[in-house]
């Protein structure tokens, strides 16, 4: 791309002289404004062929089922070996080679969008076929071993998630990764100098308490092994094994403790917040530098999309574009949008009247979200004007619009909980509920009757569209299950589970009463997309941990049911683990046999790192061959922090 | 204080106008400099004799003394009852005495030196006399109590810390709490909302897990009560019992698995995200609030020295100070100023070079540090100048400044490393380390002999320092165990103790070696006065904790050495610990029976629940910026610049 953001791109000074624009000609200034709308960075090729392609390109519909057959893509893994639910090779493999087309074909789309070189010039076109072709060829080489009954690995399953990194809408996503590999080389001096702080630590440690002779509570010598040391002291910084580490050297002496105090405040404390700091300021410097590229790319865009649309005036001049064409170029961007809103937009624009503008500020001001209000008259008023004028229906009226009335129904949730907190297996409990479901209805009836059904249900109105959500299916949940028990005589755990949720979820709406609570509901709304993006960049990392570690790992812990008699239950079915507490505490479940109990367990992973989120995805593959040791090291002495306290409640009751 | 930062104080206008400015002129002048230099906020009398009374007040003696008996005083709950070493209940009355009569002195000499209706008005002083008057009615009561041997608390020492807050140095440390107390009613919403959220998710799992006959580990039903699993959830929000808690449901379906991993997404990584944010911008709101009235107490300082020293020259015009004038309030001031370094100040200011200024910018001036190279000639090269001379003197000169003498040392210190990490007892490693002595000594040598002596044990030659204290206390300590050991035939623990940790620190000076390391290193020894501040609010509050706690709980667990027979032992002496995990786990000494324990108690507590102090660290960083901010404030656009670079330049480089 160009670095003189004012240059025209060629072939275009000719067609901007004509007075008149032909169809193509819109088509590629829409292009160039609805790009530089949504920060798209796309070099695309200017011929009316291509520019029609890339308008097909950029259809919802077709982003969105990229973006459904990616998820369909990720989720072969549950019915892929190890399985949760299993299903024949040549149904996920069938199911994986449409995925595949799928993938090409968007690919080649987007092939003949821009110009070939630049194509081929993109790592991340390279990736995609890299992936693509990888994949093809270990499914062949599976189905060969498969056939021939050897055995196999589906190594090509690790590549998936990056996916979604390549794919053109992945840009937040790369933006995300970009920062962070930018950021790796600052963080790693902190990082080595918290390493070499924990080594001088474990080596102090060794030499003040290795020769003292003290045992841990099971009776194994304690700190007299230099790297035993070394992985107690890491584990202290999460404060994991706190105080447990600490106690046989603070029974010998106090001074131990005053120790081990120091070891957590600096490394703990200050290395995790001066840590924590290097890591923001960089990530921000670096995502501060994208923005700057992308403004920049921005402006390109709006000043080609100007230069094809612009007319020079007969007296020569600044050149300019004039309504009629500016109108036509936001209906072709944003067909949907009001007449009234984009005469707004043309004033904003023209606000000295000259009738022509220079519209480089479009782009952002299509994104800005107006939210037009129309006072409406309510149907009843049309429908039955006495009837609505009437002395009982506008004080009827009144009451709904009165503070009291929000008052009563947040003491009615109130009292709503507290019947849900009693047992349901009393009869006047659960005939209570029908009271309160009928409260609740005809509260949303009530509000529909005085408040316009179209600004009730209005995009923006998120509450009202909860409530009514929750109160219609938490009906339909009862009805069905008050019918199956009538009928049957059993009740169904799966929709008692849904009501008893619904019930709950209905209990929420109190937050909107109180306006502070309803400020920082929103404000959490408001931060969605940015946890959004957050959320598939730590997708694409488990899911990449888990294959691996399903590969390594599957079936070496089972997890047998409760009401199993297999002897081999309480060893987890592995002969090493037997005796240990990762065996004695019930953590058989915490394995690799499936895609789901590996996400968990990388959850569970990521949980007890929690010092540092950021952190967390780099120390995971660490944590792995920690869960592989966990298998063979006995007595870990994690997770037992709060046992303490809660006795030392009980003891001095 | 008068909100008009220029008027006047009254009665100074009259000796402005005079040309012969007295002693008394130049005393006052000094006062509201320093005052002004080090952020005092004081309303000093402006008669003579209270003028020099504030002089004396200042004195770093007499505030080190304050300090002194604070922290004697602090200390007194190590010997009084129950206590670490007893002492008798006449010695710790006798030496409290003294301490509350040294702060009766120090309070009086405060009443001397501001006018006494401001004395009356102050919060702290009233605060201060209360605290004495307590204590010594409590003082009076146990004696009393304890004459006529009967039962009493020394309910007054809680009030102890409160010195710390209330002193008039304790500037920093009434700020922090401020801001602490005006951010409480923004935090307190997002508390509220974060409890809300926990009892809607206990009371969603009450409903979903309460009835499906799920055990715990030990055989308890699971999730049935209500209240208990609000305590469960809670501390899974500090990941605490992680997964244990989740275990039971996992192992019966993996949706509770969903329902667990949702909760802490958003009660553990969203509320407390959130609950950060609003503490950080609240505290660092009121504490820019704080800031900005210290400039303008600042100015006005500033503003009256200059009125007392300022004169109006005979054709009219600005009053300003004249460079004798100026020269002799900096002695005054700052009387180990050096003369280059006072007219570097004055060329500063009088860049127009007018012989006369006005200064509202001296006491930012005068906190800059500015670090004096002399270029002295080594004292070597006045005593022996031949031979300093000679070829191989200069060799060996070029020898030490070369790069390689360093990566020389560093490897001598990884192999002493290896070193001390090996047994010992092997008599080859123990001799070893008489070498490795040898090698630190001849090192320090031959730098004295190269570099200037007094450069190279300059103030701010940090590692020379440490290292030259390190290499000379372990030398001693190795002569005297070895004196020991051949003498007796033993050694002594308590030695060997601190040969080890004096090995192992000199360790730590390869640090000193990589560049990026150093100025993490650096950067933590600045932000160094921020932790004080925060340590010292840490303090106040674990006092009074720990003294409240050893009230209430002192005697109720009790630790038995490793070899006693006592048959309490396995129950820590409380019945009621019998056969709970915590007695089992070996936390007895986990007590409140002296002070000690109860702050190695109260930190345990702390680091379990490391998210709750997190925000308060963010805090301390955010000072370090204000501190930068608060220099650029008051400085006029011309010094602006050149004190923010050189502050930069001093913080950062």
């Amino acid at each position: 791309m160009s670095e003189n953001i004012y240059e025209d791109p060629p072939g275009e000074e000719k067609r901007s002289s004509e007075s008149e624009k032909s169809n193509e000609d819109f088509d590629l200034a829409a292009i160039y404004v609805s790009d530089a709308q949504y920060n798209r960075n796309i070099c695309v090729d200017t011929s009316p062929q291509a520019v029609r392609l890339y308008l097909l390109y950029n259809h919802w519909v077709l982003k969105v089922l990229l973006y459904v057959f990616i998820l369909v893509d990720l989720c072969l893994a549950v019915f892929e070996d190890p399985a949760v639910v299993p299903l024949p090779l040549w149904a996920t493999m069938l199911v994986e080679l449409l995925c595949l087309f799928v993938f090409t074909f968007r690919l080649t789309h987007y092939a003949k969008v821009i110009p070939r070189e630049k194509f081929w010039k993109d790592p991340k076109n390279i990736c995609i076929i890299v992936i693509l072709m990888l994949t093809l060829l270990d499914m062949i080489i599976y189905g060969a071993l498969k056939a021939s009954d050897q055995y196999g690995v589906r190594w090509s399953r690790v590549l998936r998630p990056l996916l979604l990194v390549n794919v053109t809408e992945g840009r937040q996503l790369r933006r995300a990764f970009r920062s962070i590999r930018n950021a790796l080389p600052e963080i790693s001096y902190v990082f080595l100098l918290f390493i070499f702080s924990i080594l001088i630590f474990s080596l102090m440690a060794l030499k003040l308490m290795g020769k003292r002779g003290l045992k841990t509570l099971d009776g194994s010598p304690y700190f007299t092994n230099y790297f035993e040391i070394v992985f107690e002291l890491y584990v202290l910084v999460t404060t994991a094994n706190s105080p447990d580490v600490m106690m046989p050297a603070y029974n010998s002496s106090f001074f131990f403790a005053i120790f081990f105090i120091f070891y957590i405040l600096v490394n703990t404390y200050i290395f995790m917040s001066v840590f924590l700091a290097v890591v923001y300021n960089n990530y921000k410097k670096y995502l501060k530098e994208e923005i700057r590229q992308l403004v920049r790319v921005k402006r390109q865009k709006m000043v080609r999309a100007f230069s094809v649309l612009q007319e020079v005036s007969e007296q020569g001049g600044v050149p300019t574009v004039n309504h009629a064409h500016w109108s036509r170029l936001v209906r072709r961007v944003q067909p949907r949008m009001s007449n009234a809103h984009r005469e707004l937009l043309w004033s904003v624009l023209d606000h000295q009247n000259q009738g022509q503008v220079q519209f480089v500020q479009v782009a952002d001001l299509l994104n800005i979200e107006v939210i037009t209000l129309k006072s409406r008259p309510h149907p009843f008023h049309s429908w039955f004007p006495a009837l609505y004028s009437s002395t009982p229906c506008l004080l009827l009226c009144r009451l709904v619009r009165h503070r009291a009335f929000v008052i009563l129904y947040d003491i009615i949730i109130l009292v709503n909980a507290v019947f849900i907190g009693l047992d349901e297996d009393n009869p006047l409990i659960s005939y209570s509920e029908w009271m309160f479901l009928v409260l609740y209805l005809l509260e949303i009836l009530l509000k529909l009757s005085v408040f316009e059904p179209r600004a009730f249900f209005s995009r923006h109105s998120f509450w009202n569209w909860f409530d009514t959500i929750i109160v219609i299916c938490a009906l339909i949940a009862t009805i069905i299950n008050s019918a199956i028990t009538s009928s049957g005589g059993y009740t169904s755990r799966q929709i008692l589970d849904i009501i008893f949720i619904l019930r709950v979820l209905r209990l929420i709406r109190v937050v909107d009463s109180i306006k502070r609570f309803r400020t920082i509901i929103n404000t959490l709304i408001r931060i969605g997309p940015a946890i959004l993006t957050f959320g598939q960049l730590i997708l694409v990392i488990y899911y990449i941990f888990a294959i691996v570690g399903m590969e390594l790992f599957k079936d070496k812990v089972k997890f047998f049911e409760a009401d199993s008699s297999d002897p081999e239950k309480s060893f987890c079915g592995n002969p090493q683990l037997k005796g240990t507490s990762f065996a004695h505490l019930n953590y058989c479940k915490n394995n690799f046999n499936s895609i789901v109990s590996s996400f968990i367990l990388l959850v569970e992973l990521t949980v007890v790192n929690q010092w540092s989120w950021s952190w967390a995805w780099n120390s995971t593959y660490y944590e792995c061959f920690l869960y592989l040791e966990q298998l063979q090291v006995p007595a870990s002495k994690k997770y037992r922090n709060f046992l303490f306290i809660k006795e030392l409640m009980t003891c001095f009751h």
